[in-house]
């Protein structure tokens, strides 16, 4: 089959940065041999930093092409996850928060050097006490209008700054968010920049920089604890594009509400977050091409008709582990994809503002961040046992992959976390359409929701099956059936709590796992309608005759990891849920010869998948024959009576 | 709540080898510094056996002790995983097969200076080439009379031995696995002493070692590579107990059968499997207890209420993430403590042979292993996540327990591989009770199965709810009836194997998934069982009451974990599916304010759980209370219409 076509589907909206970087990229060595010392893996990491600022690249992002900076960012991980993180710290991060919550003044002294790779910056907000609560943080900032400076102070040990890459060794400024105090007043946390470090590279007066020490993975990244004396900077070293403060102290912004302001401000660095979420994308389709590779060219036990030993994934229960989590990577890459142009829109700096928009894309790169990093972690993690012993070698690349991948699910936003604030959107939004419902409405609502409890009773729902289970339509009712329903019985159940004197917590809590099942269900939605409009949008018919068969397996197996809501609310009887499990069974022995053209379409240049592991491709002569007759092993049946 | 009563029914049948081990090995420091290169953690790896030689542990295991030292062993994971493989290759695999696979002239000459930690070895079966396939590996070993030698031969490169501990640094003689030839004639594989270094430390000649490198964890184990050149060793290096080869080259053996021999000689081995279950249980019982504690002292976001910030382990889907996973391990440990009972009974020198009773320990075992190693790494996995930024760090010790468990699932038997085997026992065991029924016997068998199939159709099944969900007799009738449907499911699948010219292979390969089912709803049960053995045989009342409660909430979140099974055979309605859920989380909500309890119930010395994860219990004060007024956070209700 002819992958080039496969190939330009997947490349899609920002191919010209992909084949740039395959090419550019891939002429550099940037892996990391797995026995260097944290020291000699940080040095590496920054020397690989400033060969990407001299390529050119992070230029791009600064002069509007977000999408495309985005795009070429998380291909790094095809080489070394750490320098794609160190990258992402120091331009999209540090850069990024100095682009769009500075103004003109910063822009102009700083944005060239830290482009250039020659300014190495922190984005210092996390604290010890506060990660996922960052309104809370307590960093204070207090004006000193004597002076015209702010006093930077970290109050006690917990508000230190902390797991801050870049810096424990090469960072000299970091933007420090902290609570803005001015005229006895907070108004709220802001950021402000703060040296760090001198030109000799020693601390500056009153910060004390720690080392969070080695990690799990990621040892290229220095990741550091800043702690502020009572250090002092000029006024104009607050980021004053949300708010600002005049010199005699008097604090003005566009946005009255001290909330809503956080919120913005916040919202600005969402590129961080999709930028996570890329990453997660490209190191899951390296990890699998690893892993169906091998699986192709490992042998183990004999076919008892033949003698000969079987390819494990010719093995069902092995294809089970590695395709159908395939073809969910397929459905969140076009959704990345689409996310990524649709920022790329947004957030351009000629772009028009459109909260809405703003705000859809927040709540889809949260969904789609959690989503998917959770889905990368399990999957490298089921690469590695698929692989075997193989697979726990560090030569064979799976191991720095899982151990790098690990934190995904927590920094940039908890994915729980991230979950719950998905679902306090889209729950707000399920609450103004029924709120705009007039009375009539409201009843009709009701009667609504009383007729689907009943078609459930009577199992007629289930009766509803279109056009069968390889039926798009009918997939897509089961995906969306499921997001209303989970997202009505969340709502329901946080009803409760604005009767009067309501236990909100006790509420919340009982219902917490309801709202992330609402979440689940509606990121798992847009990202099927993503994945579907790829396959509608596909040209080559032999290509989109595949990818509906990818798109097939990935729906089914959802269907089938949630059966148990399914038969549960009467939507799939016993027998249809049975038949689910021998639909993915046999898209998975469909599938099973395209599984080599599948990942080629990724098209990771060979020389960041060179690894003893695949050296057998070179002799995957005639598979060994035992010379024995044919021998017991788990196809030997006639012990079953 | 009295944690001594709780920790005598965990201790169980080996409290005195347990309360020996805390006492003496927590005084000395064998944790390794993470920033250790691999060179440094072996040579540490190794002085750390030595001192374990020293404190006469292992001397405990070859003098028949075998339960005791088994359960000594598991409990190094709280101090070092590298040491614990290590002295799992040393004691368990390299001694343990010289002891059970050799006989007197073996054991007198070799096992003192084992045990002694003098003679360090390796366990050489696994090759490139065959991992799960042991029975068909390649090295051979041909015997030669003329000089009263074998002739121990690597053929290619994938039949080297691959991933065999102790062999890149500092073994000096490998037990090889090796296909016996005499006469011409093959005998299967044959286990010989063949000495890989001299007295300096050199390769023996014809002997060529080579290094696997880093690894993903266990980087204190020098796994390494042992190709053979026409290596000769003396006919006496034969390891005779199970097959003998005389000066003229007539070879005998008590087993006549090749396949039945290799297989008895497999099952004596099945202590290491059994170990590593237990190491596996153990490390997940560190995990949890750092993850429990920190959750206890981690306090995010305030409760609207009353302006405190809440504790992470107070919200129900953090009590989701561990407690039950606390539970399973619970269960876990009790089967682990009986299956070491039975094979200290079984096993034991003065032991009368057993055939059924050793072939129950094997299947136990292979089954135990693989969903206990699964259990952990996931367990371990979810630990980390719920420790956030500060579980990445190593400091806090997730990191090595994570990265050190993840091969577990692999060694000692790929974890499929192993349910494909007792899949096997099991059936074989199903068709013998099938087979030995009369016709009248059969017959009424089949009416059994269409009267079961009658009691789905009309959901009757759903009516047998007896004493409700917290019924012990109710809990185990559905993991019995669960058992029993998957067995005769999958038996049914494979009885078309039995027609002439089926194709097994494909046969095998369709049913392969309704195999893996079966043996883990087996696994399931049996693991069940045990635990409630455990509950019933508590004296105190107070800990036999909370016991209870974290036996209900294992069997319910099994149930409810495989509510798609329950619903989909008509066990449970789809009201009673979510009434499993509201269970389980009501029963995490009652165990809450015991988890510290449930967990210094493993009564890991504190000294192995120090870090800085854990400095917050010193200073657990008041929660912080937010100045700012109640807040927007996920308890914020107020945007839900």
């Amino acid at each position: 089959m002819n992958t080039t076509e496969l190939q330009k589907v997947l490349d899609g909206r920002f191919a010209e940065v992909r084949a740039d970087v395959r090419e550019r990229l891939a002429k550099e060595d940037m892996t990391a041999d797995p026995g260097l010392s944290v020291e000699e893996y940080r040095a590496l990491t920054l020397a690989n930093l400033r060969k990407l600022a001299a390529s050119g690249h992070p230029h791009r992002g600064f002069s509007g092409d977000v999408g495309g900076v985005v795009t070429a960012f998380a291909m790094l991980a095809f080489a070394d996850l750490s320098l794609l993180v160190k990258a992402g710290v120091q331009w999209g991060l540090f850069g990024g928060a100095i682009q769009v919550l500075g103004t003109s003044r910063h822009h102009d002294k700083y944005l060239q050097p830290i482009m250039d790779g020659e300014l190495l910056g922190c984005f210092a907000m996390t604290e010890t006490g506060h990660g996922s609560d960052v309104q809370h943080l307590r960093t204070t900032a207090t004006y000193d209008p004597s002076t015209q400076e702010f006093v930077v102070h970290t109050p006690d040990p917990s508000a230190r700054k902390d797991y801050i890459g870049n810096a424990a060794r090469d960072g000299h400024l970091a933007v420090v968010f902290a609570q803005l105090i001015t005229g006895g007043e907070s108004h709220g946390v802001h950021a402000l920049l703060v040296p760090i470090r001198n030109r000799r590279g020693k601390p500056t007066p009153g910060v004390t920089i720690g080392d969070c020490g080695h990690k799990a993975g990621l040892n290229g990244v220095d990741n550091g604890r800043l702690t502020f004396d009572h250090v002092r900077v000029p006024r104009v070293a607050l980021l004053n594009h949300f708010g600002d403060v005049a010199p005699d102290g008097r604090y003005t912004s566009p946005i009255a509400n001290e909330t809503r302001r956080f919120f913005t401000m916040l919202g600005t660095l969402v590129r961080g977050r999709i930028s996570v979420a890329g990453g997660a994308d490209t190191a899951t389709q390296k990890a699998l091409t690893l892993a169906i590779r091998y699986g192709n060219i490992r042998r183990q036990f004999a076919d008892p008709a033949t003698g000969e030993e079987s390819a494990v994934l010719d093995y069902l229960v092995h294809q089970r582990k590695l395709l159908p989590a395939l073809a969910t990577t397929y459905a969140l890459h076009f959704a990345q994809d689409e996310m990524v142009h649709t920022m790329h829109e947004v957030q351009n700096p000629g772009a028009s503002q459109d909260e809405a928009r703003q705000r859809d894309l927040e709540t889809m790169a949260a969904g789609v961040k959690a989503v998917g990093t959770w889905h990368a972690t399990r999957t490298i993690q089921m690469c590695r046992e698929a692989c075997g012993g193989a697979g726990y070698l560090s030569e064979n690349l799976l191991p720095q992959l899982k151990a790098d991948t690990d934190v995904f699910t927590t920094f940039e936003g908890d994915n729980t976390v991230l979950l719950q604030l998905v679902a306090k959107t889209i729950l707000s939004d399920y609450g103004k359409q029924v709120g705009k419902l007039d009375l009539a409405g409201k009843a009709r609502f009701g009667v609504e929701l009383v007729a689907g409890f009943a078609l459930e009773r009577t199992g007629a729902r289930a009766l509803i099956t279109r056009g069968g289970l390889r039926d798009r339509a009918y997939q897509r009712y089961l995906f969306v059936e499921r997001e209303e329903h989970q997202i009505a019985n969340a709502a329901q159940r946080m009803r409760a709590a604005l009767k009067p004197g309501a236990d909100q917590f006790a509420i919340f809590n009982a219902a917490q796992d309801h709202l992330l099942e609402a979440s689940r269900a509606h990121v798992d939605r847009i990202v099927f309608d993503a994945f579907a409009r790829a396959v509608d949008g596909c040209a080559d018919a032999q290509t989109k005759a595949l990818l509906d068969k990818v798109l097939d397996l990935h729906a089914l197996s959802v269907i089938e990891a949630e059966r148990g809501f399914f038969t549960g609310h009467a939507y799939l009887t016993a027998g249809r849920a049975k038949a689910v499990t021998q639909e993915v069974n046999a898209l998975c022995g469909e599938l099973r010869p395209h599984a080599r053209d599948l990942v080629d379409g990724f098209a990771i240049p060979e020389v960041w998948l060179e690894c003893p592991l695949l050296a057998g491709e070179h002799d995957a002569a005639a598979p060994a024959t035992n010379p024995a007759p044919p021998v017991e092993g788990p196809s030997d049946l006639s012990a079953v009576g």
